[in-house]
C-alpha cells in the first residue's frame, strides 16, 4: 500500500480524499496556491506545500505538481474531479515520474475522451450507441435518407463544434433541408469547417449512469446507477440513487452493459458510464468518464461501499475485495450541490465571506463541506460549499429528510442555491421522483420562491473577521 | 397521525425527536428553562414555551409539562431520555389528559422500573435471570448452601441498598461468613433494613443489549444488538453494534429471548432488553429499559430504521411496517458521547463557553449535537456537546473511520472527552474489537494520553461573544 498521496486538487474533492487517505492509513500531501491559504483542505491535509500565486492555473501546472509530488516522497498521485482528472498527458507524467496514478491508464482517459473513439469502441462492443451517421453526412439527401431511417426528431451536429454550439434540432424534411445550410454556414464561420454528422434526438431523455470498478486482475463489477436528470444547462443540479425510474431488469441489464463498456477498454479503477434513457426505457452510451463523480457520495450512501478508498487499493494493486453477487444497496441517497450562487440570478457566483455555518446533521445526513464560519470564498473556482447528502430506507422518508435537512443548514454572509433546494424538496414534482433531463425546463415555478434573505449584521461579519485574523 | 408533538427534553434529545417529527410532517413543541434560552432544541423546534426558572426541576415539573402540552394544542407527549422519560406518573399524567404518551403503557414503565417484579416476570417467561436466592436469605447457613450450588464468586446483596451501596463480592466460604454480617450490620446502618439476598457473580460480564420494537396490533420484533461494555462506573462511554462478541447463533437465540421478554410484559413502543454475558457466552436478563436509548444511533445507522419515527407511528396506532424477516443489518457502528469533561480529573463536567466548533464529515460519519460556536454550555445538565456515530463496512474500517472523525473534530473553549476518545479508538485493544465491563480497568494506560489543550485566545472569546450577543 502506499505511504504517502498527493492530492492534486482543492476544496472538496480533496477533503474527500483526505479523508479516504487518513482511514487508509495513508499520510496525504495537499497542494495549494496563494489564494487558497485558508482553504480547509490545506488544514485537513497531513501536510500541504504551496504551488504558485496563479489561482486556477497553479493546479493545472502537470510539472510543477509532480515535481511536489516527488519532492514531498509521494508514491502516487490522486486527480479528484476537474482540474487534471482527465487530462491523460498528466497521467502520464505521473507514471513517467515513476509514481503510480490513482486512476485509469492514460491510454483509457485519452480513448474515452474522444467521443468518435469511445462510439468506435461502444459499438466494437456490442453496447448500444445512440444511432447516428457515424461520421460525416456527405450531402442533404444522404442527411434525409438517415432522417427517415432513424425517424425525427434528428440533431445536426457540426463536427468542429462544442460547448452545445454548432447544433440543430430537426423535427422535419423541411426542417432538415433548411438547417442543413444554415448549421453548415454557421460552422464554417466559427469552427472553420463545414463538415456535419447526425445523430437522433433522444427527447428529455433521463441521465442515468453506472458506477463501474475494475481492479487490475481482470474483476470489474458495478455498484447500481445515479439518477442525474435534475439539470440546467447539461449541469447537474440534484441526484439520487437508485433512479426510480428503472425496473429491477433494467437495471440488471444496464448493469451488466457498463461493465461490458468498462472490460472493452480494459479499464481498470472506478469510472462511469452514463446512458441516455427515453420515456420507453430505451437506452444508449452517452460516455464514460474515467474519474471520480462530484455525485459518487449517493453511491458510498446506498452501497456502503467506500468509492474512493477502492480507487487507491485498486491503484495499489489489489484486488477488489467483493463480486458483483456480493453487492447490493439499501434505501435512497440525494446529493445537493451547496453552491454559494443565486439561482434567479442566472446562477450567478457569489463569492464572499460566510459569517455563519451550521451544517445538519442527525440519521441519514452526510455533509462534504469545504467552508467554516469565517471563510471567504474566493471568486476564482467553483463555488461549490458543502455537498449534502440525504438517505433513508424509501424515497418518500429520504425526501422527506432532504427537507428537514436542508430546512437545518444555516449559511449566512451570501446568497446559496439552498432556497432553491428546499423549494424542490418540498415540490410535488420532486416527491414524485421520476424525472427526465426536461425538469427544470418543465418547471419554472421551482425558481419562484422566497429568497428569504437573512441580513447578515455588520456586527458578525467584524466578529468573524476578528476570529480569522486571531488565527482561529 | 399526530398533529403536534410536546418534546418533554432538551439538548441533543430534544432535537433528535425534533428531526424526526419534522420528518414525519409534525409540528413540535419544545420545552426549555430560563437557563436554556439559547439553547439549540429551542431554535429547532417548530415551537418553544419556557417552562419555568429552575434548571432542574422545571423539566421535572409533570403538571406544568401537561399543562403546556394542553395548551399548545399538541395530541402528543415524547419524553426522550433521562428526566421524566422512565416516570410512569408522568406517562399516566399524560394519558389522564387525554393526550398520547409516546412510550409504553405506565404499567410496563413501573413493572419493569422495579428489578424485583422484572425478575419475577422474566422467571415466569422463561427468560434466564441471573441465578440467585430470588428473595431473602434467612441466615448464613441458606447463603452458604445457595453459593456452593451455584458457584463462587457470589454477591451479597442488601433488598434496600441501591446506587451500587450495600453490595459485597465473594468468594469463599470463609469470606461470605464474614461479610454476611458486615453487610447486614452496615445495611441496617444504611437502610434501616438488614434483609440480604444473593445473586451470582459474572465477573467481568459483557453489556449487551437488544432494541426491541413491538406495535399495539401484537407484532414484536428486535433491531439486533448493541455492545455498551465500554463503561466507567456503569456509565456507558462507547458503544458498538453489532457485538463482535456475538456469534450469529446466539444473536439469533438472544434476539428471540428478547422479543419473548418484551411480549410477556404485553410491551407496546420502542425498549431496550440488557443481557450480561459470561466469557463462555452464556448470557441472563439484567433489565429492560422502557424508553429510547441514547445509543440508540448505532442501531439506526446498521439497520437503516428510524427508531424515533418508529416510536411515533407505532404510539398513533400504526402496525410495524417490516417483520422479523425483513430485518437486517449492514456494517459496523460506533458511538462516542462527545462530552465536555475532563476524563483525567474524574471527568470532571467543564461547562463554558464554545469558542470554535468545526464537526466531522464525510462518509460513514453521523453527528447529533446541540452545540454551536458562541455556545454557552449551562452548569445544570449532563454536559453532552453531541454524539458521534461512526459506520463502515467492516471493524477495521470502522475504526479507521472513528480515528479520522475524532480526529476532525474541533471543539475550542473547554476540555471535552475528544482526546480520551482519540486515545481508545487508536489504541489496539480497542481495534481488537472485544471488550468487556472490565475494559477500562484493564487498560488504565487509556486514560494516559496528552491532553494537548489548546490555549483558546482571548480574541476567539470576544469575538464570539460579540457575534452571540449579536442575535447571529
Amino acid at each position: 500500500m502506499f505511504k504517502r498521496i498527493l492530492v492534486a486538487n482543492r476544496g472538496e474533492c480533496a477533503i474527500r480524499i483526505i479523508r479516504s487517505c487518513r482511514e487508509l492509513g495513508i499520510e496525504s500531501v495537499a497542494i495549494y496556491s496563494e489564494a487558497d491559504a485558508h482553504a480547509l483542505h490545506v488544514k485537513k491535509a497531513d501536510r500541504a506545500v504551496m504551488i504558485g500565486p496563479d489561482p486556477v492555473k497553479s493546479y493545472l501546472n502537470i510539472h510543477r505538481i509532480v515535481g511536489v509530488a516527488l519532492d514531498s516522497g509521494c508514491d502516487a498521485v490522486h486527480p479528484g474531479y476537474g482540474f487534471l482528472s482527465e487530462n491523460d498527458e498528466f497521467a502520464r507524467a505521473i507514471i513517467d515520474a515513476g509514481l503510480t496514478y490513482i486512476g485509469p491508464s492514460p491510454d483509457a482517459i485519452r480513448d474515452m475522451g474522444s467521443k468518435t473513439k469511445a462510439r468506435e469502441s461502444m459499438i466494437a462492443a456490442g453496447v448500444p450507441v445512440i444511432p447516428g451517421s457515424d461520421g460525416a453526412l456527405n450531402n442533404v439527401d444522404e442527411a434525409l435518407e438517415l432522417a427517415h431511417k432513424m425517424g425525427y426528431p434528428v440533431m445536426l451536429k457540426a463536427a468542429a463544434g462544442g460547448g452545445g454550439r454548432g447544433i440543430r434540432r430537426c423535427d422535419s424534411d423541411a426542417q432538415l433541408r433548411e438547417n442543413y445550410v444554415v448549421t453548415q454556414r454557421e460552422a464554417m464561420a466559427a469552427f472553420g469547417s463545414d463538415i456535419l454528422f447526425m445523430e437522433k434526438c433522444i427527447v428529455e431523455p433521463h441521465h442515468i449512469e453506472f458506477q463501474v470498478l475494475a481492479d487490475s486482475h481482470g474483476n470489474t463489477v458495478h455498484l447500481f446507477e445515479r439518477d442525474c436528470s435534475i439539470q440546467r444547462r447539461n449541469q447537474k443540479l440534484i441526484e439520487i440513487a437508485p433512479s426510480n425510474f428503472l425496473t429491477p431488469k433494467l437495471r440488471e441489464s444496464m448493469g451488466a452493459i457498463a461493465v461490458k463498456a468498462a472490460q472493452a477498454v480494459g479499464y481498470v479503477n472506478a469510472g462511469t458510464v452514463e446512458f441516455l434513457v427515453d420515456k420507453d426505457r430505451n437506452f444508449w452510451f452517452m460516455e464514460m468518464n474515467t474519474r471520480l463523480q462530484v455525485e459518487h457520495t449517493i453511491t458510498e450512501t446506498i452501497t456502503g461501499v467506500d468509492i474512493v478508498a477502492q480507487q487507491i487499493s485498486i491503484a495499489a494493486g489489489e484486488a477488489l475485495p467483493f463480486t458483483q453477487a456480493d453487492l447490493s444497496f439499501r434505501g435512497f441517497a440525494i446529493e445537493f450541490r451547496i453552491n454559494a450562487e443565486d439561482p434567479k440570478n442566472n446562477f450567478l457566483p457569489m463569492p464572499g465571506r460566510i459569517t455563519r455555518y451550521i451544517s445538519p446533521g442527525g440519521m441519514g445526513v452526510r455533509v462534504d463541506g469545504c467552508v467554516y464560519a469565517g471563510y471567504e470564498i474566493p471568486p476564482y473556482y467553483d463555488s461549490m460549499c458543502a455537498k449534502l447528502t440525504v438517505s433513508g430506507l424509501n424515497w418518500h422518508n429520504t425526501v422527506m429528510r432532504a427537507q428537514r435537512a436542508l430546512g437545518e443548514y444555516d449559511i449566512r454572509g451570501m446568497k446559496t442555491t439552498l432556497p432553491f433546494y428546499r423549494t424542490i424538496a418540498s415540490s410535488e414534482v420532486f416527491m414524485q421522483g421520476e424525472f427526465n433531463t426536461g425538469f427544470m425546463d418543465q418547471h419554472p415555478e421551482l425558481l419562484d420562491y422566497n429568497d428569504n434573505e437573512r441580513r447578515e449584521d455588520i456586527a458578525a461579519a467584524v466578529a468573524m473577521a476578528i476570529a480569522v485574523h486571531a488565527g482561529l
